[in-house]
């Protein structure tokens, strides 16, 4: 494999710059879900909100997939969980596609694929998919991040070409620990300090000190642009550039905040080596087997489901 | 001393129940610095705002006074600070008015003195006091708490006959972990588990672990009565109630929240021996020599300060 060039270099030492993004926003113009003025909110913002992507039927039928997740014990003890610090419990679950036929009809969901693959020009796959089930009473902060900055170090992805989207399961209030943007931060690439220690992720997840921006660029972007907080009923979306600033505070209220977190990228963007890790991550964290998503319709996925119980 | 009556039995094994609020929660009825309606919304929710009670001249002047405060290498390795367990910077000072003439005068701004006396029934003097200096970036959640179990449990307060008063300093934006009330939760005295730990203090002020209420009643309380989150500009005040649930999550964004916090106690409800702790509190956190207040006019305060650089 010949080797790339590293438009946005990491992980670096002494200085940390912002550096321009050298990458579309939005690949190619192909119609689709999205409507014009959309697409120009997620070149401007970095992100959109969609509302009512899911119905009520299709909202609990997914709570309750998370909720059977979430009990598993199996799950819970295996790779693919990330715990609490402190109670144990289960805090994400990654690639639920592979352990439950729900999340892999709702990943595919057409609605999503049809907007996904607008904004990124054709063919998608999958890179990363997570349950986040942020319990009530004590949720714990998400620090700032880029998501591509990591998938870019430590995974290998070598343009901003990839999109996540957040399905709200339950409603994001102020005060639970709602996700937080920086609105065009996308448009800059926030160089982070310091050298990736081997197996990093095994940390990271659960509290990340590499591959954060400093407060100085955090200070600087949010001065520029504020913070949005997308007031997020459950069933609604939100489809962020890989590249945009987010981050949430904890949650003390009795609230959860449960949401589906699916990354795609554009199947010309697939994976080479780590751009600044000795190794890349596992599987789960980032799909080096890329499979081109055919739509569903998940609708029909929920119907074929057996009754829930009251 | 006569051995007093427990009105409001906490720290106990077993069950946490929620009893009865059994003192008034406005106590008496002159006329003062509130309105009727004030009076009443104090009276049903267990909280109020007051808007504009500092100008922007005094804004400055507290916020200068509170980094010079902040930065004070003496104040930091004094019993009075409260530092971050991380970073090691202040986050919290006591007693600001034995350490600031400009503090000093603020605790007995006639609007506040006016409406508190007005609250409580008469004369009134500290029972403690704190800069809240909450940074950004990396500001740590308070859980919810009662402030009354604690003063009750640890310093003897005997009835539910003082409040707080917490003056903001910044803005407070709903992201950067702005204060959270349960409005009406002041009609419960959510009894707390567990026996408290000598030199409790020492620990409780970086993270409380006695003293907080259960998920249960937490839960119970929110769904009766929901959250309130004041949106106070810089100069604005909430009065709440010594017994109102509250709490705030953590702050990751730039913006700081800083809030000057002083309490106010009715000269008849003056402390006792702690109701369950073994020794009371230092007198920094519990004022056991009790002065009645004078009102100041603390505009002429800030007139008679030199002038601050630009």
């Amino acid at each position: 494999m010949e080797t790339m060039i590293d438009k946005y270099p990491s992980r670096v030492d002494g200085e940390a710059c912002l550096l321009p993004r050298l990458d579309p926003v939005v690949h190619g113009n192909k119609p689709g879900q999205l409507s014009r003025a959309e697409l120009s909110a997620f070149e401007s913002n970095g992100y959109i909100v969609i509302r009512d992507l899911l119905n009520e039927r299709e909202i609990n039928m997914l709570q309750h997939e998370c909720e059977r997740l979430r009990r598993s014990e199996r799950i819970r003890q295996s790779e693919l969980a990330v715990t609490e610090p402190t109670s144990g419990e289960t805090r994400s679950i990654f690639a639920v596609q592979t352990v439950s036929d729900v999340f892999a009809g709702l990943v595919r969901h057409k609605n999503i694929l049809s907007a996904v693959r607008q904004l990124l020009g054709g063919d998608v796959y999958l890179h990363q998919t997570r349950a986040n089930l942020k319990p009530g009473f004590r949720g714990k902060e998400f620090y700032w991040h880029s998501d591509f900055e990591t998938w870019h170090a430590e995974d290998g992805m070598p343009s901003m070409r990839a999109v996540s989207c957040s399905i709200a399961l339950t409603d994001n209030y102020e005060f639970n620990g709602p996700l937080m943007l920086v609105p065009g931060s996308h448009m800059y690439f926030a160089q982070c300090l310091g050298r990736t220690p081997d197996g990093h992720y095994l940390k990271s997840l659960k509290k990340q000190e590499y591959g954060v921006p400093s407060d100085a660029q955090l200070e600087w972007m949010v001065k520029e642009h504020g913070i949005d907080v997308p007031k997020l009923q459950a069933g609604s979306m939100v489809i962020f550039d890989c590249n945009t600033m987010h981050g949430s505070n904890s949650n003390i209220t009795p609230y959860p905040r449960t949401n589906i977190f699916a990354v795609y990228n554009s199947i010309e963007n697939t994976l080479q080596e780590p751009f600044a890790a000795e190794a890349a991550r596992p599987w789960f964290l980032g799909n080096r087997e890329p499979e081109i998503l055919e739509p569903a319709d998940f609708s029909e996925i929920g119907n074929a489901m057996p009754a829930l119980p009251a």
